[in-house]
């Protein structure tokens, strides 16, 4: 296996409603990358893209094929990847597994939607899907109720009063937003307190408003070079050290993981062994806070805090920058937005962008060479877990 | 790259509305296929779904990995393939292409589909999102209509009066339904004649319903495995000696290829090219038949015969059994049926029984050593063509 580099990385700006197609939109962030890696749409041989939604946003199928077609990627296999909101982070490690075996020198792999643009109401109830339709969605189950199930397990299992809890992941949403300030791509801009988490509108007891991620429209994108290109193509390349992913069935396969996931466990342990790091290694961190609980739960799974112990080192300060680990600098889910299929690349680019030393003075990770990226699908059924590391 | 083989092959019954689940019907070509290469769910290393309606027949997106963890592959990497009719065949060339690298040993890849549990008005018009939504489906064009056109442009290129190209569009059905009558996994089981074709309901001027194929609900399974663990459990591997993929855009950017698509003479040649063989030295091919028009056209566009010349082909036996090169023994689409996501994976399954000389024994190839699939999803938008080669 070669060793694999992203060299080019694109974002458009994450947002509500708005008037592009996914082609466009996908277009904007495509160009971006190219151009950072110096290259054109006729050099890429395939094209990945994360896309979950676009049959009920845009009634189109198939999306990459006319992606391709459009950025003028003519004729390359394109490839749709929906694993619900870790639909780019799968594009994006399956292109480092193609690259890394030899198959393809370049790829361009990330993912784009317009969950925003289906309206809150419509989008929760369609997102649904990504859930089991057998036995969670028939029970009424939209994803805020999981995550909100999954608090008060959390909060049982752990010993810890659903207040105090509550602040706590209030801590979670104050730092995203505080760093999604700095953010000029993020979707949701706005500086909060604890109270104001606190006194916002509950979505499902104990998860309050400005505890959830917004549906978002936007794209993000990579492009994805073997070693040897990326030596003479970037003078930072940014190397995808390891890469896992696991899937679990609807939650009540988790069994006694509850509230942890299983299948992100599995996910990172296969990233971290393959790029041969340990949690304490990693400097920045973008995980998926779809909502704040779900920091909690994942910053544990990863490694970085003991069992029931995350909402503490948020309120320490341990998970921001200068902390044992700077986890979300972006903004996260919560503030950068969550265009569900894009997601998983926008964590990317992020990472790549804070390993280069390139973004907004108040929110770069000093000196970080070592990132990771979690994406979860749906209640834990798809997660993917990717380690990189600055490579000049 | 490792030489790869099919060891394990499954399929259901291809037939209408059904009441089994997505789940259920995949279960069932996989535990078909596993027992075939002696295997057992928890050998198998990750899962590869073509499924491209399952939002819509069922609610459920990211379905393989409801799959996976339904069938017992617990946490394997699960991941869903949309190229609409290519879903599948995009699935089996990923995992040939990861066995192939060495990230994996053992893959279970295949798709499953409820297109007939749509309702046949609903399944075309949900189905049309599969062509460009930009330009094509805005303008009412629906499948048929796309098939339609492309065999008036081709009976205006090749200078055929559209009674005599009707003509051989018939006989594609009477010999697919002939070979469709022998295969008791077939949907539509019945004998028709010439003249039954052509006295046919009209769906779209020159196409009659005995030219299209129907919606089907099924599932087709493979198990993919390096040569190493071929040699051991399977006393007939089939070899994946080829693949190719290719893309395009809408129909417009066939530019001046139409009636031709671009992609898969693109796609069949890197499979070709791969293989090591010429259109001459194919026995057996399952081709993407979902109109009879569609059969000239892929047999043109594969090599087998000159362009405007396919249907005198069909006339003179020469692409059926016994003739230049035996197409779809199966039944192909029109009667084996076409539950949209699983159809690469259902021509795989044929191919590979075809090597095996398994089949029944009035429409088994003899001696069949080297087979070819191909599948086209939606107007073009995503082909894929793999060579196969008998192995013992």
């Amino acid at each position: 296996m070669r060793k694999v580099a992203v060299i080019g990385a694109g974002q458009t700006r994450f947002s509500g409603a708005q008037e592009k197609s996914l082609s466009e939109l996908f277009a904007e962030a495509a160009f971006d990358a190219l151009a950072d890696a110096n290259l054109q749409p006729r050099d890429v041989q395939a094209l990945f893209v994360g896309n979950a939604l676009g049959d009920f946003s845009e009634g189109q199928g198939m999306t990459p094929a006319f992606i391709a077609d459009y950025i003028g990627a003519w004729n390359v296999p394109a490839n749709r990847y929906d694993g619900a909101c870790a639909s780019a982070s799968m594009a994006v490690r399956d292109a480092f597994l193609l690259v890394a075996s030899g198959v393809y020198d370049i790829v361009i792999a990330g993912g784009v939607e317009r969950a925003a643009s289906l309206g809150t109401p419509l989008a929760t109830r369609t997102f649904a899907m990504f859930s089991d339709s057998r036995y969670e969605f028939p029970a009424g189950m939209t994803f805020p109720g999981v995550f909100a199930l999954l608090a008060h397990r959390y909060a049982a299992r752990y010993g810890l009063p659903i207040e105090k809890l509550k602040e706590q992941m209030a801590q979670v949403s104050v730092q995203s937003y505080k760093h999604g300030m700095f953010n000029p791509k993020a979707h949701l801009r706005k500086s909060v307190t604890i109270p104001d988490v606190l006194k916002s509108f509950t979505v499902a007891t104990p998860i309050q408003l400005h505890d959830c991620c917004p549906f978002s429209d936007g794209a993000a994108a990579l492009i994805i070079a073997s070693e040897d290109k990326a030596r003479v193509l970037s003078p930072k390349p940014v190397f995808i050290a390891g890469a896992g992913q696991a899937s679990s069935g609807p939650l009540a396969s988790q069994g006694e993981y509850l509230p942890r996931l299983k299948a992100r466990e599995m996910a990172s342990k296969q990233a971290y062994a393959m790029a041969g790091v340990t949690p304490g290694d990693i400097d920045v961190c973008e995980l998926h806070d779809c909502f704040s609980i779900a920091s909690l739960i994942a910053a544990e799974g990863l490694g970085f805090f003991d069992y029931g112990k995350a909402g503490e080192a948020w309120m320490k300060g341990e998970a921001d920058i200068g902390g044992k680990v700077a986890i979300n600098p972006s903004g996260g889910l919560k503030s950068k937005g969550h265009p569900i299929g894009a997601t998983g690349a926008a964590q990317v680019y992020e990472i790549v962008r804070q390993l280069r030393g390139e973004v907004e003075s108040e929110r770069q990770v000093p000196d970080a060479k070592i990132g990771l990226t979690d994406t979860l699908g749906g209640d834990g059924g798809t997660m993917v877990s990717m380690v990189f590391k600055r490579g000049w």
